[in-house]
């Protein structure tokens, strides 16, 4: 159920934007119990100067390449699943395409079973 | 209240993109409890490559018509409403442009009467 | 941390969004608690027909200049500090580049310390 917008500047190769792809939904799976499966993602891609950060904030190094990554997922993991999954996420986005672990910014938004509705105008993940 | 975001491939037609957003705001009148003109929505148009889904999951078979509705709004409606309300957008989309009842994801992020100020500064559903 | 969101009709100036996410920001530091630095806003630039309101619900004017605002944000802010943070940021727009207070919508959609990873697959919010 998650659903996943990626965001980042405008000009990478599209091999690179689906290398954070897969790596963000490998991530979810390996360490958020999300189903193979499972897969929702927006890219959102902006011009310069339409995004905007700061290059030090809690004295991480940002780049140019920062990418933020906010998913809207169910809100029954834990937090050391939370802390597992930043983890993995910035590690296999280091591995592939190799984005320096400080440009990946990870927001969380999250919500109850009873909102979403994947298809059919059912809400998926109530039993009735 | 709420702030609707519409997320789908380009190139549909304009008439098609006013149906589905008046279909969703229909829907939130009949079946959620929102005001006639308590509209707003934001579309958001991506490029193919940029708008990933999972083409078969829960068996729910979905299409390039793929359609995310992604409402923020308050927190205060019951899990009936919600199935009631999935059912209405989808036979409404269904109905006109028609999109596939496979192709409506909605999700919902709920917050609280404070978290709005529509318009002034004010904190719009506060009583003083 | 806040992760802030600023929609707005395609058109404008430079000058003019800048102004709008200066303006923002230095409302979530005057009066919402966020540090100086601590700065993060993506700027999205809609088509006319893709950007949706009511020109007229609960009474307030809203323009072809309406703005949407909205801010994933930590939950332990309370009422009278989201009440001052609304009235800082529709002052300094009306000032700066000269929003109309009507024009200002602001939305809150929070979450938790251990939602956030800004940067090193940490998470930054989360004393070990």
């Amino acid at each position: 159920m998650p659903l996943v917008h990626i965001s980042l500047r405008k000009g990478k190769s599209r091999d690179y934007i689906c290398s954070i792809a897969d790596g963000v939904h490998r991530a979810l799976h390996e360490a958020f119990q999300v189903p193979p499966d499972d897969r929702f993602q927006l890219i959102h891609q902006f011009e310069p100067q339409d995004l905007i950060y700061d290059a030090n904030y809690l004295g991480i190094q940002r780049s140019e390449d920062v990418v933020f990554v906010h998913i809207v997922a169910g809100k029954w993991r834990d937090t050391a699943t939370k802390k597992a999954f930043y983890k993995r996420v910035v590690d296999l986005l280091a591995e592939e395409p190799g984005v320096r672990p400080e440009d990946v910014q990870i927001i969380l938004s999250l919500n109850d079973r009873e909102d979403w509705s994947f298809g059919k105008g059912l809400a998926s993940y109530v039993k009735d």
